[in-house]
């Protein structure tokens, strides 16, 4: 969608450019910052201005309302300048992967570029520079849904030398598709922590208005100077509207709506923490507290692990082409971890010829309990693993980190069923 | 777990055993009402209890506790008499298909069977004959992790019977585990319904304390007399209280929980409507009137359609293995609908090759748009059905029942981004 008829007379009235520093009235308030690109999801009487805090704000212009440019775009410096380092404060690295979180808006073409140096993340979040010293890395820029193996490797490997050097945090700037299996995976990765690792997305990308960009990459910060807390964790929005964001545990965090920024949820549950816009800072359950070792990462990792989804009608024959050449398969079966009486026969070949296979449950909340039906104890005895009340997700890529390690039967099964990064809750409550 | 010491001395004093009518003094209070036998998941401590009313009481004893039976079991008639017809009732259906609902208590022995003829369900549920005469048939007794396309096909002929045979409404006892998959198998099959089809679950059988099965009988019948909605339906609790049952669209529900009885929440949408246990009705969204025409169901179905949850590292090969021999794929990708870019290159041959693709979004809640991003671009160039905002398996089942018709590529795309049934929600508020 495009301007309408109406607010392309605006802009045209008050010669404005895309990147002018702009003074609009409408509906009876007023408004000054740096004028945005129209964007194709707005509503075509909206004008985006973005406010001298970052924040993208949409305002519905009408035959009333009144705009004019402040200054030029031209007349301002192209590029934002370097922020200073300021002694005092604590050093936060920022690693950039790429995803809507890490776009920045050209003031003066209008376009949506990577935000990937220091002083673009800056320039988005102004504020930033008041919390930290902002180091920043590049260490690839790619949509999520592309993210292997290979790539949480690379990753893990390169916040363990950001927090060997000192930073007090790190903060991944990631795509929202496959962020909860990448929280997952460096949680298994990295071990224990000195310092928090906090991976941050965003719904919607910086030149929208009401993008969670600039709110979550600034709680992130506040996160990690603030809180005495070191695991990975995923900071999102905690609610429809723009009051807080929430911390979640890296194991525990799943994406629930396709496009809401309020998308991520603590699952089986409570998030770790809450922020509000103002700084406010409220931890909801206990977690690591920040330590000073070094840390050393295990990034070794089977990628040949499968997961399926039950459903009625699935046919054995598929199951079984499907984990030809897999040295692992998580199972999501129906409620308690259930499969038809087919499937159970299936599964009981596969782990006969020595393949791991762990039952987690489609529901996604609660918890796998294999002793309850017969269908369960058949499971059992054929040697599935269960798998408490992980997420499909998170069993799928802690099987992959443990068969990296082990490939004794007993040794899998033990691990599979330990708690290690928080992805397994005690059985109280649940 | 069994009765702990004391629990089982307080029985003992007193003389009772299962079955028997006791009444029982603890913390307090009074109760009357049947000894239920100890329930494996209850507390050593705890004595259920029916009360008079079906439901079941879990009744914490101490040692200040008193217990006397009130009448011996073997008193009494060992099975249930069948409900006497009364004239100006309604009709309703029950059509037995197993699960955890289905139980019914021999009070003189303290076994569990399933609870199938009209009788053993009066006698769960007394207040069943003040509301409808009771027509009851099993079309099968099966854990639900066994239902298929077959069993989907006789379930609707049998209730197109008895809608034919002038049912005021039917009934389904099912079990919870697949209950969703049935329902929207029920909806395509049945097209346009003069009454209403209420699929209903227990989450704890009706020997345990705090069952659900009875409010959820009570209620299903109360909905099919007293509100005006013909369409296929789920109802389960509507919160971990006992308050109110949701009455869900058979298209648009889905098993959240593995063990809570709040299990089941309507997605994209609200429920349709919310009964209180006193018998309260309240309509929470629109939905089809009741009407006097015969059901003309159509249940040709292709079974031979697979559903695959995409996640990082997905092999591309496991994937074109998996789909040999079958005639259609769901796949539920990440966010708004996107898998890795060699994913999409397998995908591409699969439409290539005649195979029907549909993405869905593994986020469940939120709609799927291939149009914002490269991938979904180069998913939708390839001739990829978007499911919109379809569950990922409401949209296998739909695509079994469209494929089960037509195979014609622009038949099957038209039919899966047609909403049918209440299962595509109107892109407003989404």
């Amino acid at each position: 969608m495009t301007y309408s008829e109406m607010a392309r007379q605006l802009l045209a009235s008050g010669h404005a450019s895309e990147g002018d520093a702009v003074y609009l009235r409408a509906g009876g308030k007023e408004h000054s910052g740096i004028l945005m690109p129209h964007h194709e999801f707005s509503h075509p009487d909206v004008i985006v201005i973005k406010l001298r805090s970052g924040y993208n704000i949409g305002v519905m212009v009408d035959d009333a309302s009144e705009l004019r440019v402040v200054s030029k775009a031209q007349d301002r410096p192209s590029r934002p300048r370097s922020p200073e380092r300021q002694s005092g404060l604590p050093t936060v690295s920022f690693l950039g992967t790429g995803g809507t979180i890490a776009s920045y808006v050209d003031y003066r073409t209008g376009a949506v570029h990577p935000a990937l140096r220091a002083e673009e993340l800056v320039a988005t979040v102004p504020e930033l520079s008041d919390i930290c010293n902002m180091r920043s890395k590049v260490v690839f820029s790619i949509f999520s849904e592309n993210m292997d193996v290979a790539r949480w490797q690379e990753l893990a490997n390169a916040v363990a030398d950001e927090l060997s050097s000192g930073a007090e945090g790190v903060i991944i700037p990631h795509g929202t598709d496959t962020l909860g299996f990448t929280s997952a995976a460096l949680s298994f990765m990295l071990g224990d922590l000195p310092r928090p690792v906090v991976l941050v997305g965003a719904q919607r990308s910086s030149d929208r208005p009401s993008s969670d960009s600039y709110g979550n990459l600034l709680s992130a910060a506040r996160f990690c100077v603030n809180a005495d807390a070191a695991e990975v964790f995923v900071l999102m929005h905690g609610e429809t509207s723009d009051t807080c964001a929430h911390v979640h545990r890296g194991t525990k965090v799943r994406k629930m709506h396709s496009s809401r920024r309020d998308a991520f949820k603590s699952m089986n549950g409570s998030p770790v923490a809450s922020l509000d816009l103002q700084g406010g800072l409220e931890m909801l359950s206990p977690c690591r507290s920040k330590g000073n070792f070094k840390v050393e990462p295990d990034t070794r990792m089977e990628p040949k692990v499968g997961m399926l989804h039950f459903y009625p009608g699935m046919s054995p024959e598929a199951v079984r082409r499907f984990a030809e050449g897999l040295r692992g398969m998580v199972i999501a079966g129906t409620g308690l971890g259930h499969v038809s009486r087919d499937m159970v026969g299936c599964l009981k070949d596969l782990v006969r010829k020595g393949m791991p296979v762990v039952m987690t449950t489609q529901c996604l909340e609660g918890r796998v309990n294999l002793n309850v039906y017969d269908t369960g104890r058949d499971l059992l005895s054929a040697g599935i693993v269960p798998g408490e009340d992980m997420l499909p997700e998170t069993a799928l890529v802690k099987l992959m980190w443990v068969l990296g390690r082990t490939d004794g039967p007993e040794e899998v099964r033990k691990t599979m069923i330990a708690n290690l990064r928080g992805e397994i809750s005690d059985r109280r409550g649940l």
